[in-house]
C-alpha cells in the first residue's frame, strides 16, 4: 500500500484501534498516540491497545489523548513487525489487523494491507507522512510524539539508519514550537543515583587485555543490591567498554541468581561478536552479541577471555 | 553585515587565512575548513589559522585541504566571539580582521565587519549559508565538515540550541551521501584510555548539596598529570553533573596552573547559569557558563556553592 492508498483507508473509516508491541519503545509510543491524535482531530474515535501498560514517562503526549468508549471497528498495527509481539492481552486482535504501518524488513505480512517502508528510521517517519497526506494538523502533542519515536529510534539521530528524511521531519516538526531539548533529557540525559554509582564501581574494576584490545566490565549482584539499581538502570551500560580507545572486543559480565552469568559482547572490525557468543551457545549481530554461561564469573570471564584471544590472534 | 553581503565580500577577494579560537572544538575546526575549502573550490587560496595544532581526530575532512604557501591577504575569523580567544602564535592577525563569522550573542565586534547570528546553534550553519550564496558546490568534505559542527556544537542534536534550521540543513548536507554515524562514533563514542581514568576519578569523588540538586566534580591539575588526560580530552565531561537526576545545578571545577580554577555551570529552569557566573565575573547562556575563579579548589568551591545556595532558596 503507498502512502497516499494508507490515508484514503484511514479517511473513510472510523473507530480505531492501534495496536503496538509489547515492552513498547519510544518508536511504537509515539506512532500508536500521533496515529490516534491525528484521527481524533479529524474527528474520529481512536485508541491505542498494548499488551504492557505504556511507560509513564511518555505520557508529555500521551496524555493528550482523551478517553474514548467505544468497540473498534477498525484494527491498525504500529512498529510491529509480527504477530508474536503483540501481548496476550491483545492477541485477540492479531489475525484482524486490516493495516499495518510499519518499517522493520522483517515484517511478516500478517495484515490484511501493510504500509512497509524499510529505509525510514522510525515508524513515526511513516505515521507523519500519513497523517500530513490525510491533511490532519500537526499539533504539539503530535509533534512531540513522532519526534520521540524519531529521536529514540535513531539515538537521537547518531544510529547509522538516520537518513537525510529523519532530520527534514524532524525541521518541519520543530516548527510547532516543540522543546526537543526538554524530551531528549527525559529520553537519554537522565542518570539515576543508582546508574551513577554502578558507573563509579564498573570504572574503579574495568580490567584491560590483549594489549588494551579488549576491556571488560562486571556488574555482580552485590553492586545491584548496594546501589538498589533496576535492571532498567542498566540499559546501554554494555556500549562503555567499546567506548574505549583501541578496544575492539568490550566485554560485559552480569551475575545473576543460580550461578550464571550474563555476557554481552560488542566488537569492532575485524572481530565478529556473534561467533564469539556462538562458541558459548549464544548470539546476535556481528558487532553485538550475547550468551549466558553457568558458573562464576571469574570462570565466565575465563571462557570468553580464552575464545576472544584466539579471534584477536 | 548580512549573509548576502558577506558572500558578496569574499567572491570579490582572494589569499585567506580564517582564525579560529584556541583549544579548538568541531564547530571551530569545521567552519574553518569547509569556510576554506569551499573558497579554494572557487580557485582563490585559503588556509586555517589556529593557535593550537587542529587535533588529528578531524582528519577526516581536514586532510582535504591542500597545502597551500601565499602572503594571505584577507584575514577572516570562524567561531571567534574574542580577541583574547585567539592564542599567542595567531595575536599579530587579531587586530585586522576583515570579516567574523560567528553565533555568540557575547561577540565582540573586533572584526571591521561582522557576520553575526546569535540564533544559529552553530557557526557552521552560518558558513553553510555563505557557501550556498557563493555559489560554491557542497562537496562531501565540506559537507562532512559542516555536519561535524553542528553536530558537535548540539550535542548531536540534543542541546536547547538545536533549531528547525540545525535539521533542515542538515538534511541537506546528507543528501551528499556523508556517513554521518562514523563521523558521530569519532565525536561522541570514542573515550581515550586517559579520558576513562579521569571519569573513573571524578566519579569517586562526586559530591551532592543541598538535597541533591546540586553536584560537583572537580579536576586538579594531578589527575591530569598522573592520568596523561590532554585538555581535549575533558570536552563533555560539564555535562556529566547535569545529567544525574534531580540535580538542577552542575559544576564542574577545573584546576589550571597560576592558583586559579575554571568553573563550568550547567543548569535546569528555573536556575539561570549565567546568572551564577555573572557573580563571579564570567558569563554565557542560561542554562550554560563559565568564570575563572582565583584561589584554591576548595575556595572556589565555596564561592560557587555559596551563590547556589542563594540561588537555589
Amino acid at each position: 500500500m503507498t502512502v497516499n492508498e494508507a490515508a484514503q483507508f484511514l479517511l473513510c473509516r472510523d473507530r480505531f484501534a492501534v495496536l503496538i508491541h509489547d515492552n513498547p519503545d519510544g518508536d511504537a509510543v509515539g506512532a500508536g498516540y500521533a496515529l490516534c491524535l491525528a484521527l481524533w482531530g479529524l474527528g474520529k474515535s481512536a485508541v491505542v491497545f498494548c499488551g504492557d501498560p505504556v511507560p509513564r514517562r511518555y505520557s508529555y503526549f500521551t496524555a493528550a489523548l482523551p478517553e474514548q468508549s467505544f468497540i473498534p471497528e477498525t484494527i491498525l498495527s504500529a512498529d510491529v513487525a509480527s504477530m508474536g509481539l503483540l501481548g496476550d492481552r491483545i492477541k485477540e486482535y492479531a489475525t484482524h489487523v486490516d493495516l499495518c504501518i510499519d518499517h522493520h524488513p522483517s515484517n511478516t505480512g500478517y495484515a490484511a494491507q501493510t504500509l512497509l517502508d524499510s529505509g525510514a528510521a522510525a515508524a513515526c517517519e511513516i505515521v507523519y507522512a500519513v497523517i500530513k497526506k490525510m491533511g490532519a494538523k500537526i499539533t504539539n502533542p503530535i509533534a512531540q510524539a513522532l519526534y520521540t519515536g524519531i529521536s529514540t529510534d535513531t539515538g537521537c539521530f547518531k544510529f547509522s539508519n538516520t537518513t537525510y528524511q529523519s532530520h527534514a521531519i524532524t525541521a518541519r516538526l520543530m516548527r510547532t514550537g516543540i522543546d526537543t531539548a526538554e524530551i531528549n533529557r527525559l529520553m537519554f540525559e537522565t542518570k539515576t543515583r543508582g546508574r551513577v554509582e554502578i558507573e563509579r564501581q564498573i570504572l574503579n574494576r574495568i580490567e584491560y587485555y590483549f594489549g588494551g584490545r579488549c576491556a571488560v566490565i562486571a556488574v555482580t549482584l552485590e553492586m545491584l543490591e548496594k546501589t538498589g539499581a533496576a535492571q532498567d538502570e542498566l540499559d546501554g551500560l554494555t556500549a562503555l567498554p567499546r567506548m574505549i580507545e583501541g578496544v575492539i572486543a568490550g566485554v560485559t559480565l552480569r551475575e545473576k541468581e543460580g550461578g550464571r552469568v550474563k555476557a554481552s559482547v560488542r566488537t569492532r572490525k575485524p572481530l565478529d561478536s556473534s561467533k564469539i557468543c556462538g562458541r558459548l551457545g549464544g548470539g546476535g549481530h556481528k558487532f553485538a552479541a550475547g550468551c549466558e554461561i553457568s558458573g562464576s564469573l571469574a570462570e565466565a570471564k575465563a571462557k570468553v577471555l580464552a575464545i576472544i584471544e584466539r579471534e584477536i590472534g
